[in-house]
């Protein structure tokens, strides 16, 4: 059973690292040099997210697409302090109380949006009942967005500012869960600025691991300033490694020849293909608009026994007769696995 | 300047990933994988550790050595416990508090002792005005002791075992930081087990990076039932890696074909050719026994200078006029390195 | 205007300490004592709760109903460990977070149910949902519920026994917010073990300042041995007093000649007499059924200005214009209080 | 044996409250008040203390000498930060870790010191080695030293202001923990902002309880801003008291008519005419000079017998043969009592 081939829809980060980034890993390797971000590799990188983003920011590379949220997080919010978040944010619900650990025991306070996404009307809503000022009540600190989202839809960047807005309003930061960045941006075909500094966010965790690299995230503070307090707690966190030059060495790639764009740009590619064949089956359109590499529907049992059995990786979201799906397409999914997929899919049509 | 050749002498963990690791990093990348451990490679590694030891551990991989330090610890203690450590421990002096960060608020109780290592009869004082079981005051929890130490001396066996006798007695865990476990192995000269779970260690930090690997450390604890509350603490830590498997690859290919022992051999050997050497410059002399891969020497200021302008690089521990300097070998430190850096300390003589 | 005399529906805390109460601190300051509970009262006081739920548990005084509770919970929990709880709980939404910092970060999970109560089919629907053992995911510990709760409402023995059930089934403690716990025994007329210890109840905070005491709660164990760790959270939480005495004594007083149930009961009267009143008159039933001392109801911005200006004190929930109320009977609430209230609602009668 | 008087000397808050609290609490108790601080004793105690410093300052009632201490402390420092203190500072031995709880885990660095006080010098060295800056190491935030202090002496105006000197230059803020302040001010005779806020001091614990009060202490910000936080702090601390305008009380009157000075001065006389009573007793010479009310010397196992038999308390440090013992006088501590604790003492004459 374990050498039949594994055809991967799971997750993106199941993915194998793209050779690029494998390979800079190995021309990185070459001689000694300081620890602890005192490199020469770490310092070219940080520039190249300033060129990206046209600002005077700061980059800070860590392992964990968790610990680049919460440790961003760490520095918007007093512990008496609450995020304001989407109820089926990744900080919620697939952290462990990373968050609550990080900020020292900050409120997560969840809000219901179409589509995974956080609207300012409901935003308004919520901060009208948050009893700001008020000693007894966590006091709004943070909103945090995904993008993209946790169902696979992307904020434009008259979104972002228009949540933003709300945020300044309020005296709130905006955080954004960036862990499928790439794959927004791939989308959306604007410059990264305009959805993120430009539109108001303050604080990016910038992913690199869904996309082709083997563990490295960006924290990026558009406030240089705020870069200071971060750096104490990553070491704190043991977030600081030695040898950081390895995950430098990989964000520096990343960004070099719009790698990271070119690999998400597949990845969603991919999904669009996904969707198509999907609307083509009964019973099998996606829960969700696709905007990026994510798709949600839903699949019968005997269906799911089938993709199973070829070899396929999902996750099935509850229990297996109500047949909730996630297919996730990655950098290396291939047209061949998609119409595999589709056709194992279609087969059993109506029976769905 | 920047094309000056540097030779390094700063840190175990300035060196580059040995070719053996980085190597096995490209063969792991072979296809999808599940994330977060539930890899075959990760379950081949818990194998190896547990073959190694000869008992029913559990092993995790985590990226750093601070991590795998305060992740242990915290689940030794409760927050209202307390560490006894040396007064030079890592785990006090260089992870900025994580420690407290992860046991949320235990306290650190440093204690003096001869070359940098735990003493039972001070531990035993120590503990005799500890108040245990005064609400008042915290509660001993731990101790934890550095295998090879900050001073680069090695607990012997009967040593841990004395040790442990005194944890015992006042119920409390043994824990070992081991970031440079294997240099200690590699001059004991003893099967790991002997000075670990055999001498009465509970959970041991079992250190890679500083010895030729990227960035990985495994949690060894010897029951395994403490492991299942460390999965959670990790995964809240943000330390639970999804590509996992490249952290277990280094980890398996590390104990093969003793791997470990090879390179940390090496690099005892160099810190001993180097002892040697300043053994026969006047006011040279090691300031510890050289028992690993590190010395703690002074050099006059001239000698200082004349070092970092041939291009090595050192630790320089107070006042450059002190001179107080300390030496780390590597797996890839070279006998000429060695004998440069003697001839250079040599020509100043007297001087110093 | 401050010489006008308020008439307090604010909040039994709001209400002066009992004369039983205030006599009995002046009773006990004979002399000097040991601190810290080490004194006779202290251990009085802890036999009387014993006699008073007939069996071995521990009774811990401290000084507020929040140090109670969170106390109580951080007991409970680890710190990855999720509390279920309602929507509308004090633990969540009045006491600014201090379940998240005594627990280190556990999460609250917020649940729905008619009348401010949870129900042991939500529950079970949410557990099932909790991801229990997924390291992914905080760990559902605890179950809490609020005795009167914070509708005002009741749960019978029977229902505590169903949320019970459904705690044992899935390994969860059950705790009980009891700040108002003698407003529902007083109501319930049962023995207090039934509705706690008999009925699967863990932990209680056993309240006093809200009816009557100057500021004592007990955080009842039913487990003894719970208690020794619970010891060294609340000195570390600051909260054990060195004249613990004061506190001990009041709640021995509370205890005797069914002094708690007195007074509670008065209460309760006082709240039924408000809620007949307040169904004579169009518009202004109470939202939730009326149990124990807390009415819920909505009256016209006339007729709140009308309360205002005759020195009535009570909590406008929202926007004054929505005119949701909260009024809350004490101890020494007045029937001619109660019916000076009613006239001026009624005297607006329609309008409302 | 219960029957027997007990005559204190075990601490200053084994003595009971003094007559003019106790009956503040019972003219308190004249009708509702709102509660949380919003009552008008609140604010009047608060000007009372503007009034006593000359400034505008902010001033917290809390209940417990650790709630003042660790509170204060959680707004001067962060997470990753360090306090410095005496080695024998109260907020170390003898708060089970409440600092460290409160501060999220800051660190504790011991200094030692004369007498029981912080030198200039020491702590220049110390933070000389403190490696401001570097990621590694926690980052010096906070100076607290004791007034008077756990030897019973007092730091002068102008030794306060060399320490804030030092606390300035390196950009730390200036704790005062006084649980003693009165018994310090009785011996300086200053005005109390000499020795606070004019030499530097900026947040205070302002003590009561060891001096007659039932339980409060206030903490004071000299800078109001810092008050916004900790107001905050204090509720998630659950230290915010619903009928706080007892503990208000209690501290209006102890400012009233320089009550806390009369108090204090008592307690310093008895002190020191037990002081001059053991001068006169070879081998019984005072450990320390005797400033306050607390002397430390060394008796025989058979005094101290002797003296438990007579229904003396008073705290032996260590083993009894050693006979190191702390003795604390108090407001209600009478002549008699020091006269007939003296005589016991002298009737073992050399034997000790």
């Amino acid at each position: 059973m374990q050498s039949q081939k594994k055809i991967n829809f799971a997750s993106d980060n199941a993915a194998p690292v793209c050779p690029e980034l494998m390979s800079v890993l190995q021309s990185e390797n070459d001689g000694p040099a300081l620890g602890y971000g005192n490199d020469e590799t770490t310092t070219r990188m940080e520039h190249n997210f300033q060129d990206l983003f046209g600002c005077d920011l700061r980059a800070f590379p860590v392992a964990t697409g968790t610990a680049a949220n919460v440790l961003g997080l760490s520095v918007m919010t007093p512990p008496y302090g609450s995020i304001y978040c989407h109820r089926l944010a990744h900080i919620d619900g697939d952290e462990c109380g990373a968050p609550e650990f990080y900020t020292h025991g900050a409120k997560l306070v969840l809000l219901d949006g179409d589509d995974g996404k956080l609207h300012p009307a409901q935003l308004q809503s919520a901060l009208k009942r948050s009893n700001a000022g008020n000693v007894h009540h966590v006091q709004p600190a943070v909103i945090s967005i995904t993008q993209a989202n946790e169902c696979g839809t992307i904020y434009t960047p008259d979104e972002v500012s228009a949540i933003s807005d709300v945020a300044k309003k309020h005296d709130l930061g905006l955080h954004m869960d960036g862990a499928r960045f790439a794959n927004a941006i791939a989308t959306l075909g604007c410059n990264p600025a305009e959805v993120t500094c430009n539109a108001g966010v303050d604080v990016l965790s910038f992913g690199a691991t869904k996309n082709g690299a083997m563990s490295v995230e960006a924290v990026i503070f558009f406030d240089p300033e705020k870069g200071k307090e971060f750096e104490f707690r990553r070491k704190r966190g043991a977030h600081l490694f030695s040898k950081l030059r390895f995950l430098s060495a990989q964000l520096e790639r990343y960004l070099e020849e719009d790698l990271w764009l070119k690999m998400a740009s597949h990845a969603n590619k991919m999904a669009s293909r996904l969707e198509t064949g999907l609307r083509g089956i009964e019973g099998c359109n996606p829960v969700y608009p696709v905007q990026a590499n994510i798709i949600f529907t839903r699949l019968s049992e005997t269906t799911i026994d089938d993709l199973e059995n070829a070899g396929f990786l999902f996750y099935v979201m509850g229990p297996k007769d109500e047949g909730d799906v996630r297919l996730v397409t990655s950098w290396n999914t291939t047209e061949d696995e998609v119409d595999q997929f589709l056709q194992i899919v279609a087969k059993n049509g109506l029976s769905a």
